[in-house]
């Protein structure tokens, strides 16, 4: 049940809070020997914050949409009294003093934390070995990876671990996870939810963002949480909009963009099929289905890689000094190498950040939004560090991030949506980009895109 | 005679442009055998168009208080049909087919450009031999530096061979000529004047300023060039006001902060006392003096040296290997170390920077302005690499750059203004620095003060 069904039976007190952690307990032991969801769970805690919103909500004390509602955090949130590992052996006993600023509005909100999830150690995902807390199995097939780095978020969400789960996404670590997953993931606006108490992994690529089944719940995930932070400095002032009145069901109108370079990348028949088909279906909503040109695509694996190397070496280069033999082997590599980029070379990776931004902009004077695959097959088997596409192979690492990584370059909001399964019952996804800070356009024609072709029916098999 | 005399002059007929033009052509001839303040001098040019000026002014066109001023730009500023060398042999050629924001913006407000100004190397500052185009000769001393990179800039509105000039203040490339030569130089907050069409030294730092005689013209000149420029996405969108309205004479009221770490950087005593007494002036005219810190200022020179290394080297990479052996030994030597600095190193000196600048922050929640030396010593002999000062010898480079460079890296604006001469006879200075875009209160202040203490009274020997 997604939070927006959930919260609409525990307002009218047709379900209790306590009910609705045990069913999710219950599933969480089901699901965990295979899963591999959690880092940390939270149950005693979580039934004891049940038992308090039972309370406030027999007594009328409704908080509204995420009062009760199990929500679960990539352990790279920042939880007070709750340790929180970054994915890594070396914070294993690290207990935060002072909740990140999402964990607050969360609770603030009445959602009830039910444990931190999995991830890559340090969010240096994709996929690989960088872990430090076991394998993460993909809900729709164990033997195939869920994507990262968010991606015990993405295998508690998909699979009802967790109603609600929150990933950070530096080159497409919510929407990789979300897409392999079957689920909804979004990215929103750089400066919109607050990156205060999150380990960073390269501060000026690094986006909070829900991992959640429907697209309704993220938009009442962001009411709560998107917003100006005084300890974010880059969090945006501006009025955030009610993003569920946006979903009014229609695209009539909506003019949107096929990034024609997105189709000569190495993109699996069988996906590009589906992310057609779901093109196609927009267009028959009411949609006007424009090509579009960016072509600074090509560069935008090296901008990001580039930028993304660098920030993550600088900030863990006391950690590497002192605890390099405690990262795993990939993980300390990728930051070694970080540390011998130039400084010559960051700023000319920032200039073509500058010049792809541009083109992007420009592209968005033509339409208001683009449509594309979020990942170019659907979810590969553990350890493979090479796929076959088409005739093809190539690395998983530059696959999966392809159509991720130019939007947190451009920093603006991409949501991956389902669009249908392969053949072997793999779930395939399409993304949604739109202009900075235009979050309910987003949503808008991804809520009306999933009414009108419920994926949903289908349920993982596990 | 400043533009705001010559102006009112012009205006009334009882000057023509022409009479101007000529006047300043003939102290050019006079001067610049000793000078050396120009690269490139458009007699002819200035001469036609101060006639059309004319023509315009006599049929009642008069277009402002810029109208018919003779202005000259640092080498670094484009200007269309009229090379532009940034200093260096490598562009002797150079004609840009474009005028840069600021060249445009004079024109548009009547000013006729005299002539394009020497200056360090590709601005690579504030003294040594990095020169292509000749030694510049302080007019108080012409064995003395004019200092640097803007030095022909200082000459020239020194001198009287311009009324205003123009430099670009990277490290203080703008306040350092100014203070040496005796004249008033404005270094205006980050985004408040385009940078479109000048060559960049490190574009994160650098800031066109003007380098006049009088406080009131850099106020005029302010009015005519700040404000947005699409060609230049750092600048500003908000309302410029009338920068001449702020100049009331008064400081009543002004709380000004004292920087108690200036006083123990290297300081020679003589500047030391002209200051103090400046200082002291202020409070007597109704402003309130404060003791305030600064304890970061000891990271300034280190933050701000490893930016500007690191953005000068990506900038001139391809030059450098192209044409290094034809670049100056020293400019060489500091762009092929820059390509050394890490993106580590450059991503701490950016964090550095923004700790920098929170103090900044803090310090301007108490006061409304600082004052402090704009250097700590009078221009030091051409050739000289190490200076004494007190019973230190401290390197020339360090030591001209201490005050300015706070001002870069905090963006903020900051004024030089004439406050004594030394026993030798060499100017003094005060440096007044503001809040991020109150270059009104920045003006005001140095202008009460300049009213209080003419120090224009004494003129250059030369």
């Amino acid at each position: 049940m997604s939070a927006g069904e959930l919260s609409r039976l525990i307002r009218d007190k047709q379900v209790s809070p306590v009910e609705v952690i045990d069913a999710h307990l219950e599933r969480i032991e089901a699901t965990e020997p295979i899963l591999n969801s959690f880092i940390t769970l939270l149950a005693d805690n979580a039934r004891e914050v049940a038992h308090r919103a039972e309370t406030q909500i027999q007594a009328g004390n409704y908080r509204g949409p995420l009062h009760g509602i199990p929500v679960g955090l990539k352990d790279l949130f920042n939880t007070a009294g709750v340790r929180t590992t970054s994915g890594s052996r070396i914070f294993d006993n690290f207990i935060p003093s002072e909740d990140c600023t999402v964990a607050t509005r969360f609770q603030q909100a009445g959602a009830i934390l039910l444990g931190k999830l999995n991830m890559h150690q340090f969010a240096y995902g994709p996929t690989g070995e960088n872990f430090d807390y076991g394998h993460m199995h993909n809900p729709w097939d164990p033997e195939m990876v869920t994507g990262g780095s968010s991606g015990g978020s993405g295998s508690a969400a998909a699979s009802g671990q967790c109603t609600i789960t929150m990933g950070s996404d530096t080159g497409g670590s919510v929407r990789i996870p979300s897409a392999l997953c079957g689920i909804v993931g979004l990215k929103p606006t750089y400066g919109l939810v607050s990156r205060a108490g999150l380990t960073p992994l390269s501060w000026c690529l690094d986006h909070p963002g829900p991992m959640v089944r429907t697209v309704e719940d993220a938009a009442i995930t962001m009411n709560a949480i998107a917003g100006h932070d005084p300890k974010d400095q880059a969090t945006t002032t501006r009025e955030i909009p009610d993003y569920t009145a946006a979903l009014t069901g229609s695209v009539q109108g909506l003019r949107i963009g096929v990034v024609k370079e997105y189709f000569s990348a190495p993109l699996d028949p069988e996906v590009e099929t589906a992310v057609r088909a779901a093109i196609s279906q927009l267009a028959e909503m009411g949609a006007t289905i424009t090509e579009v040109s960016l072509p600074l695509f090509s560069e935008s694996q090296a901008i990001s890689g580039t930028i993304l190397m660098s920030e993550a070496a600088a900030y863990h280069r006391d950690l590497l000094a002192r605890d390099g033999d405690k990262l795993t082997p990939s993980v300390r590599l990728r930051l070694e190498a970080g540390l011998f980029v130039t400084a010559a070379d960051y700023l000319k990776a920032q200039q073509g950040r500058a010049r792809f931004n541009f083109e992007m902009a420009q592209v968005f004077r033509e339409v208001d939004l683009l449509a594309g695959p979020t990942e170019p097959v659907t979810a590969p088997p553990i350890l493979a560090t090479e796929i076959g596409i088409g005739d093809q192979t190539v690395g998983v690492t530059g696959a999966l991030t392809q159509y991720t990584r130019p939007y947190n370059i451009s920093g603006t909001p991409a949501i991956t949506v389902p669009c249908g399964f392969s053949e072997s019952g793999m779930p395939i996804a399409l993304q949604l980009a739109g202009r900075p800070y235009d979050e309910a356009t987003v949503l808008r024609a991804a809520h009306a895109y999933e009414q009108a072709c419920d994926w949903r029916q289908r349920c993982p098999p596990i």
